[in-house]
């Protein structure tokens, strides 16, 4: 008996020692060194190390924490070591995050123990004080907001920049944690290489170490089990023969990992049975099309705009174009900020406070599938991952078009080094071919007029790739006051592997969770939910929320021949459960902000709408744990009172949260907004039942909302804008031919 | 007595005289001529008249009847002379309509009265000839299909043209009356002049009857009073000093007129205290526009292919581009028509059937004030007036792009003669900057992937000049397979005078039936319902409609660590009823098209789905005369299997329809529809409730329906397109510079 322990001790340390050194032998790179120490960039992390680890053929790294310091080839870089605010709200510069990082590591609360900063940010002044400040005023103290983790806390400090001074921020018993950190997100995939059962179900799967992918994925709440500490959940695919390595899933294997001590806590290993999809057909990048598959069917078509745009950014960030100013600035966890968005009145030639602020708050993807390795999949992206750090460079011509401004991003890496993420964000003109207003007088009456004027917009964009789904975010601004907030989603399914290759063999096709898009893939049924803040200032900061509810009013027996019309009944919210509301298409409504104390000439208060278009609404149980956390999608719309830390739908800390720093949290205590500074919030909502031509990368899916003015204007404000004549348009010729 | 009644009479005759005299002095054209015979268009229609009547200087006349017999300078107008059928669906040539014309006249039951041709368009050959046609084989029979009126009876006809053949169609008992001529709508307006009491009001309004403009207004149907006879409302407005006299109306004046004998019926008088509206500030032309008014505020943008468009015009009405081909051609109903429309399958580089026709069938624009003058408006444009009769020609650059192509529309006029409406659609290529699909790869796995492709379409486009509204309908063809088919609304708002000047002299805002624009103007509540004929043939012609609930499922107590996801459950309807759709938020489906008996490789049933976004409901009562006519609109979708002779959602006959041959009337059938020949319908939906910055045009609004590809393709069939890169873009300077 003892020698056959024995033996089978020495098989199982032998196998055990195998797969160990196949591990390191086939790792694409090492796992990340001592991460016990999060300060050093560039030692802890893969993603902003300068080793020559990531020299990889297949997987080339960037190395994001340096582009601001050497010169990148092409599009050419700005520097920005040398840029200085000009504007309240600019975000902070290297500089400024240089002395932030150095002021918090002198802390006495920061001295002993490791730190990683998971947020560093402008802390944007007072709306007061930033409504009052114009163009050649001093700037107003720079502040930056952080949050900091140190000894398992986390600690949001206002760091006053020129004075050093910090300040801690009560933030009450919050249950999450905050936005994760690039090194979180990078060095989470690479834990279970360090545990042996995990190496030998890889192998066992048929999958060569090397060819291993792993994606952190964040795990949701979903009771005590998870909580007090901070976990990922880590899922692997295979990338061999593919670039596109998510339609190769290791199906149902999960791993625990803790987040802070990078250690495996659980594996789960479900899916043994189930195959790993094939590669074949599922790269998208052009270089692996065949020749003679390509499609060349399209003639060249470009935007031109020979006397150049009509936009200008001043000072880095502020942006003017036809009647708007705006001030624009990347944000790593919003994406994109617009701020102080103000219109020329056609009129009086006055400067119109529009928005004070608006963002995509949060994201909110629950996955409909509630098996062990995808039930937890109900991601906040924003809070989560941070939108603005998955928005990659924008491609110039394609993401893009002909003479779009590039903006960057200037963000912080998880040691306090500010990097820069280049053209994160585009502005450009768009003109479609599409009609700002028309009339033609008909045969009826036979008068000889056509007036026609095109519509021009103003784009700004960014998109986001949080791992797999692409989020393209588009602020399109029209010349007639009109702001369209476009979400465009692409970029690639998360899928599930299966035993099924046909139809034909499913019973219960519901049971499937999604559709089956090519042998051995589910593309598995999720929603998407986007939903922003808008702080609308309608001429001043007071504002009233206006339900216009068009309604069927039957006429009285012998008022008229008719039996029935609509009309249009206003409620004034009196408190916020007055604008808690879900979009009926059976019981209309219009959604105005007005500023009660300004009317038009004849007496209409100045106003915008708030139009929805497509969307969709959130059919989970209110009790179900994601829909608790995600209980900001509870409705469509909702008006809060200005409140400066009720910024984040989900909750400042929205990692491993329970929902209770939520916007339904806030707006159940039905605070007044009536006549008050108030904020809107607006949740664009996507139901995706996967099809095959979402494989193997899904063309754009789009949806929108608009906020437009509704007697804001005394009339139309482009009445006076020009047609197009011929002699004004661009004379153009090949490229080839040039 | 006698001498007291002598001069009272006197007094009478000579005012009366007065008046009369005044009227033709001050006429800014003779009223009609004899309108007994409808059959001369050089003599009875303003509209087609060759004489120099309409020379009036501000009311300069287009004469339709006589574009193709003249040349025109600019745009350069095709003559249509001799052009020849090339496709089974080509419209009716020049020749053909001069021959139909011939046949008919000499048919007995037309030789003995004046004839008037409301309708003259290609019979379509049976779907099944049409479906095995290829070019190359002979053309198949030409038939003409003719709805006339003579001696007060309409008559639906086919004319075989070669063999002159007449069949008469039998129609059953009836209610309405076939779409108004153009000449109904032209002379229709003029006859309250010979009314010495209009007259007369007129002037006691303050207006000069030279400055008079009126509108034939249909009265939908309203009960037993107004049957049995060609009924119409004129009501009118001044426009004085300015083009836009919609902006003027003399509001309360109703004159009720048959529309055969042109005779006043009926005059309704009773907005005389109500002020006629200012004409400052209401004319739209740029050329009114002050020059230090005017807002050049945004330099020259053009859509710009220096190798050209990448579409190509067949015979006149085949389209090609990218995998697409359809059949296009103007309808004097619908406007555009699209047939045939197929898809190059990417794999298999196989034409695969998508949509046998689609067109806008019908719209319903009720207003919503049930008060004299206004309760009748309840438009249905395609019908009444004829959506195509009022497309008038683009403007080249500004309706439509550079490098747009052009096509013209033939008509028949009343007396059977054709007629060229120039320019009526346009095609051409639009990019608007968007994005066909993207991928990056984030920092989270750190590979150096970005493929993105531009989005580019193909837009075919008309724009309808009904009176005072101005409908923009856009099919867009995406090359990834989808059709969006957009309405954009702008023109001019149908508004009603009124005392007020300001909204502080308003009690009970519900009563003003809309919204103060400006003084004395109020823009009235309205809906405009579009509904669309789509006879999709998926691979075939048999399919099946499906609707995909999307479902939450509660999980059992131990299933899962979630409570609920949602499931996508299938629902093949098997009749009628089972696809009468009320689009729900909160219960919400995808509406599947499929071809049951074609599945893709991994057994998925070929499909399209109709995919609604942003839509308005009709909320009048059922039991209104209006929404009996309007019935169509009672649900978003429909599905009915396909029957030659329902095509028009109102009915053949709309015109003072009564409802009993609407699209609910036939569905109400719920006949089977499953694996069948089916129709399915949509309507998008606008509630407008005006605003100022609708005065005094209006922004376009626009809405849209997508039908897109739904496991038709067994993976993305856009996979294989190329990205932009900068040498194929053109270089372009200013035309200034050239």
């Amino acid at each position: 008996m003892e020698s056959r322990n024995f033996l089978r001790f020495l098989l199982v340390f032998i196998t055990a020692a195998l797969v160990l050194l196949i591990t390191w032998l086939h790792l694409p790179y090492g796992p990340p060194p001592d991460d016990s120490d999060l300060l050093d960039c560039t030692t802890n992390s893969p993603w902003c190390t300068t080793k020559n680890r990531f020299q990889y053929p297949k997987r080339p790294r960037t190395t994001p924490a340096q582009s601001f310091l050497k010169k990148p080839k092409k599009p050419a870089h700005r520097s920005h070591e040398l840029d200085t605010p000009q504007h309240p709200l600019d975000p902070l510069t290297v500089q400024e995050i240089n002395k932030v990082r150095k002021i918090i590591k002198s802390y006495h609360l920061f001295k002993s123990a490791p730190l990683a900063i998971h947020s560093l940010v402008l802390e944007e002044p007072d709306k007061t004080l930033v409504l009052r400040w114009q163009k050649g005023d001093p700037l107003l103290p720079r502040k930056a907001a952080v949050v900091a983790r140190v000894k398992g806390h986390s600690h949001v400090l206002t760091v006053d920049i020129s004075t050093g001074e910090i300040t801690i921020q009560a933030t009450g018993p919050l249950s999450g944690y905050p936005t994760m950190t690039m090194e979180d997100m990078t060095s989470a995939p690479w834990a279970p290489l360090s545990n042996l059962d995990f190496n030998r179900t890889i192998i066992e799967r048929g999958v060569d170490l090397k060819d291993l992918a792993c994606l952190p994925i964040s795990l949701g709440w979903f009771g005590k089990k998870e909580e007090n500490r901070r976990l990922i959940k880590v899922q692997c695919y295979s990338m061999k023969d593919t670039a596109n390595f998510y339609m190769r899933p290791i199906e149902g294997l999960t791993v625990l990992v803790d987040l802070d001590t990078k250690q495996v806590v659980e594996i789960s290993d479900k899916g043994k049975k189930i195959p790993i999809p094939k590669a074949a057909d599922t790269d998208y990048r052009y270089s692996t099309v065949d020749v003679n598959q390509r499609m060349r069917m399209i003639n060249p078509i470009s935007l031109e705009q020979p006397k150049g745009p009509s936009f200008t950014v001043e000072d880095g960030h502020v942006v003017k174009w036809a009647n708007w100013e705006f001030h624009l600035k990347p944000d790593p966890r919003a994406g994109v900020i617009i701020s102080r968005a103000k219109f020329r009145d056609p009129d009086s030639g006055k400067m119109r406070n529009v928005m004070y602020k608006g963002f995509t708050s949060e994201l909110f993807v629950p996955y409909m599938d509630p098996t062990d390795a995808w039930y937890f999949k109900t991601y906040m992206d924003a809070g989560e991952y941070g939108f603005g750090l998955q928005a990659m460079p924008l491609d110039p011509l394609n993401d893009c078009p002909r003479n779009a401004y590039y903006m960057d991003g200037l963000f912080v890496a998880g040691d306090g080094t500010p990097y820069v993420r280049s053209n994160m964000v585009c502005v450009f003109e768009s003109y479609a071919g599409d009609i700002g207003w028309r009339h033609s007088e008909s045969p009826i009456t036979g008068m000889e007029i056509k007036e026609v004027r095109p519509k021009v917009t103003l784009v700004v964009r960014m998109a986001a790739s949080v791992a797999n789904y692409d989020y393209i975010v588009d602020w399109e601004f029209q010349a007639d006051g009109l702001i369209r907030i476009k979400v465009g989603l692409s970029g690639i399914l998360m899928v599930k592997g299966t035993s099924y290759v046909n139809m034909n063999q499913v019973t219960g096709q519901e049971n499937l969770y999604g559709t089956l898009l090519s042998e051995n893939v589910i593309g598995v049924i999720h929603d998407h939910y986007i939903t922003f803040y808008l702080d609308m200032d309608i001429d001043g900061s007071d504002n009233s929320f206006v339900k216009v509810n068009i309604q069927r009013q039957q006429t009285s027996p012998d008022e008229s021949p008719r039996r029935s019309y609509l009309r249009a009944v206003r409620h004034v919210a009196k408190t916020e459960k007055d604008a808690q509301i879900q979009l009926k298409l059976y019981d209309p409504s219009e959604f105005h902000v007005v500023n009660p104390t300004k009317k038009t000439r004849v007496g209409n208060p100045v106003g915008y709408k708030v139009v929805p278009a497509g969307t969709a609404a959130s059919l989970l149980d209110q009790s179900d744990p994601p829909q608790k956390r995600g209980a900001f999608t509870n409705n469509q719309i909702w008006v809060t009172p200005y409140n400066r830390t009720e910024q984040w739908a989900g909750g400042l800390f929205v990692y491993q949260s329970q929902g209770e720093d939520t916007l339904a949290v806030w707006s159940d205590r039905d605070r007044p907004i009536e006549n008050k500074d108030i904020v809107v919030w607006y949740t664009l909502g996507f139901h995706h039942v996967p099809c095959q031509e979402d494989f193997p990368i899904m063309p754009t899916v789009s949806s929108s909302f608009d906020l437009k003015p509704v007697n804001f204007f005394e009339s139309n404000p482009i009445l006076r804008m020009p047609p197009n004549v011929d002699k004004d348009l661009p004379v153009c010729k090949p490229a080839a031919d040039a």
